[in-house]
């Protein structure tokens, strides 16, 4: 296609600027844009280094005050992963992966630094933890950015929430310290499809928030509750339709209510004011 | 330094090759490494297609159950901003910015959808809070570095859940739909330094939690603690060491427990169970 005799002609420096100029608008987009959350991992571990320079690209991250309030738990041991298994709901990327990360919100460490410097403060409550969350989140994510630049995959594991306390104490997470939420990692042994989303205008409102009416319920839902995929899980699940696959298998309200006091227990237990 | 005809001899598929694999591991890599918080804009406004491209990336990242129980508010207008600004104590990007990005969890489209399909389900306390917050955090890092990408600063404002009652009115949102943080977004009208960060060693911890050793503290902070910033810093506030001007100016314990107190009463008032 490309005339080798014509366009080595132009000099280096010409294709580096072209180049430069073009990833800067697509690299970057494109790698956001692939992301799939990967489940089947090759046996290969992922070097020190590399995971090094994964993690530097996280606490890069923007964080309140830049107080850091945040600690990482890289578990490679397999008998960690194997007592860690059953809490993530058997999933199982958990045994298989090489490394699983697990952000924590880390009040324990700053107070410490505090009480060396004969002060204190308080973060234990409601305002701080959705705060830690957030900054937990934010680091979380550009690890996973950079790890996938990698060539690496990742999957989130939400059910750290569910299962806090137990997974505390496998990782031996001292009062103060909160898990968030879980990354498991390495190269992919399998391409999945990406999932589908909501069309992005039904999830942006402009100046002010612009509330569903039926109609566009409807078609924001639409694309998902046609694909192959949906169709499926109504019929194992011998449900009506999507909404009650959600609501009554996967996110039943017993469940949501039972897992969420299981976490507030052991806020309330460590000191976090809930009034 | 490159002498052209020698190396302009190359093909050209060669250059792209070249190109191609050095940025898998430099661009994406060094856009995280380079992020600095920007809090002053030129006033050139982001164009909507610019916008939409950024947005994409982000509604791509992981979420939970792909419920993508989310939404995101849009604020250009001036007026809003004006409103906005007393509610993030004034700082001056927010009434400079082009754009603010207010990220929420929003279980009011969801609800929505289920009560359209003859179905509900309760996500109306903290475990799903706390989810919420993460996947809206991970929602806004990837629109963050998709921004930067794009030549944009941006700067997270965490004062959305401090005032989260006020912002909210002013957004209009309506009960089930939570502010869970902000990004002011424009091309950057400065280039600040980087912030500093405590040595990645001190905030990883290998199988199971290390706790600090009083000398692990002194040997994370020491760096932090010795800036010239730092100095200047207590001495404006006239105390004798940084984690003091931490703990008893910046984030007060009376200041975080009123904060908390106000955020938590909304999510009562609007149903959330604490208990």
């Amino acid at each position: 296609m490309i005339k080798k005799g014509k366009l080595a002609g132009f000099p280096f420096l010409f294709y580096i600027s072209l180049f430069l100029v073009l990833e800067g608008f697509f690299v970057v987009m494109e790698l956001l844009l692939s992301h799939r959350s990967v489940r089947k991992y090759l046996a290969k571990d992922i070097d020190g280094d590399v995971l090094n320079e994964i993690l530097e690209c996280g606490i890069r991250a923007s964080n309140t005050g830049n107080m850091q309030l945040y600690s990482i738990i890289v578990t490679r041991d397999s008998n960690k992963k194997e007592l860690l298994a059953p809490f993530h709901f058997n999933q199982p990327m958990v045994k298989n992966a090489p490394l699983i990360l697990t952000i924590c919100f880390d009040i324990n460490r700053f107070s410490k630094w505090c009480f060396l410097n004969n002060t204190k403060t308080d973060f234990s409550n409601l305002l701080w933890l959705l705060t830690g969350a957030v900054d937990a989140s934010i680091l979380s994510q550009n690890i996973c950015v950079a790890a996938e630049n990698k060539k690496l995959g990742i999957c989130y594991l939400g059910t750290v929430l569910y299962n806090a306390p137990e997974i505390s104490e496998i990782l031996n997470l001292p009062s103060g310290v909160i898990p968030i939420t879980s990354i498991t990692m390495g190269y992919p042994d399998q391409v999945p499809d990406k999932t589908d989303r909501l069309p992005l205008n039904s999830v942006i409102h402009f100046e002010e928030y612009d509330d569903y009416s039926d109609d566009r319920i409807y078609t924001a839902y639409s694309e998902k509750e046609n694909l192959e995929s949906s169709k499926q899980f109504i019929q194992e699940n011998s449900k009506e339709n999507l909404a009650q696959v959600y609501a009554e298998v996967r996110y039943k309200s017993a469940d949501n209510q039972f897992f969420s006091g299981k976490l507030l227990k052991m806020l309330v237990d460590q000191g976090f004011a809930f009034e």
